[in-house]
Order: structure tokens, then sequence, then C-alpha cells
């Protein structure tokens, strides 16, 4: 059995979840998201996004995390927010030594519904009906770092950066 | 005297330049680049610029540090990787409890030349004359580190996050 973690980097909400598996049959372990408010200074909300990673790595000691790629089309200052809290999600996976992937939307899509073009509401009853929740996870970023982390779980051996 | 921090963050290259000074008076302490291979992942570049941010905040303990407020006005994947490495930076000085001044880029080149409209290299050669140094500083990224070091202790007291 190996542990996974997918994130879903945000300043202001950062998703995340846990799943365990062996490469077939995957289990919820947990999930949610660290909040950081919108009045403080960017660096105190990179400071508490750091924390609450580190604490989430040493609770659920994970094997493997994933991000997913990123690509922004217009908004540059979303693109700029976005870095920062992705920069500071990457740097405490590398400290803990925690090998990352990283997938395309479409990777991640394709592994939880079998169809690349699935929409939000789709992948996140998959990942209810994969996960044998009772119901869809929220908020959305949670739900977005769970269908990350089932994705690293059946692409397990593959693709490790 | 305090001493003060002027940072350019970049994931490929973050300049530094370290300035001490009374208000009034500025004087050189120290200025450099941190590089990270391009070939290296992503992970590994932003370890590299903490564990370097460290060691500059543990040699010249900065009574304060200061960046460029960032506006991309174009190029939405140039704003992901600044994110990136300014993220790391930032969390290294909010760690640090190291209070943190952004300035806009007008208001840099207006506090080392006298003019918002400066170019590059007038900023250059102000940043060469002020700090009494024979040649400009190189590369880019360190003398516009320098100059917002210079920015921050002009606007010593004013300003501060």
């Amino acid at each position: 059995m190996s542990v996974f973690l997918g994130i879903d980097p945000g300043t202001a909400l950062t998703g995340w979840g846990v799943v365990e598996g062996d490469g077939v049959n995957v289990r919820l372990v947990a999930y949610g998201v660290i909040r950081t408010p919108a009045k403080q200074p960017l660096p105190e909300r990179l400071l508490t996004i750091y924390r609450e990673m580190q604490d989430l790595l040493e609770t659920y000691r994970p094997d493997r995390a994933a991000v997913e790629q990123v690509f922004f089309r217009k908004n540059v200052s979303t693109a700029l927010s976005v870095g920062h809290a992705r920069g500071v999600v990457l740097l405490t996976l590398a400290q803990a030594g925690i090998p990352i992937a990283e997938f395309k939307p479409t990777e991640v899509k394709q592994a939880i519904t079998g169809y690349g073009g699935a929409d939000k509401r789709q992948m996140q009853e998959m990942v209810r009906l994969l996960l044998g929740m009772e119901e869809i996870p929220r908020p959305d970023d949670a739900a977005d770092a769970l269908a990350i982390a089932i994705c690293c779980h059946n692409h397990i051996g593959a693709r490790w950066a």
C-alpha cells in the first residue's frame, strides 16, 4: 500500500486529498483545504500554507505527491498568485524528499472518468464513486485534489519527476 | 545603521543586494545572484533558492527586505515561473520575521534617479554612483536588486507591510 497526496495550490485556498492504494484498489484517507485570510499580507499567507503543508506531510507521510500542470490562457495576475502558493507547496514536498508528479488536466480527467473532456460535475461524481463517499467532496478545491491523488495512484510507477 | 536586502526573484536567477545606511547615507554591503540549473526539476530549484535565501539572511541579518511589485502585461508562463520563486523568497523572509516592503517599478526608478521613467542603463549607472562602485554591478538581476535595496533604504520607516 502506498499513500498519495494530491494538491491544488492557491493563495486563498489550497485543496489537498490523500488516498492509499496498491495500484489497483484505491481508498480515501482524508481531504481538506488550507485557507488563508485575504486580509493577511501575502508572506504570512504563504507561511500558513508552508506550515499546514508540513503538518499534512507529517500526519499522512505520503509516498508520492502530485499537482496539475497549470495553463492560464489570459489571467496573468492569477498565474502570479497561483505561482506563489505553488512554489511554496513544491518547496515543502522537495524538503520532505517526496517524489512529485505533474499531470495535465486532461490526464487527470482521463484517469478519473476515462474521458479527457469530462466536466467538473462528472469528475466530482466519479471521485465520490471511486472513493465510496456518500457525498461529493467539498469544496471544489478538495475534490480536485482528490482527483489528482487518484490519478497519481493510477499512474503508479510512471512519470515520476 | 540598518541593513536592507533587495531581491529580484526568478526561478533561474534570483538577484540580491544588501546595503546599509541611516536613511541619509547608504553603503554597499554585498550583492549577487542565486542561480539554479535549467535541467533540474522545479522543486529542486525552489529548494536551492530557499536554502541560499536562508544563508543570505543568516550572513547579512537584514532589518528590512524589499521586492518589486510585479506587473506582467502578456507573458502568463513567465508570471507563473516568477511566482514560484517569489513565493519561496517571501516565505523565507516571513519565516525569519523580516518586514517586507513592495515597491512599484516606477517608485524604484524615482528613488534611484529622481525620474520614474529612467531606463535600465541610467538606473545601473546611478546604482554604481550611489554605492561608489567602480563598475556597474553584474548581472542585471543583481543591479536591479541593489536598486530595490537602495529604494527601501530611502523609504525607511514608510510603507511597511
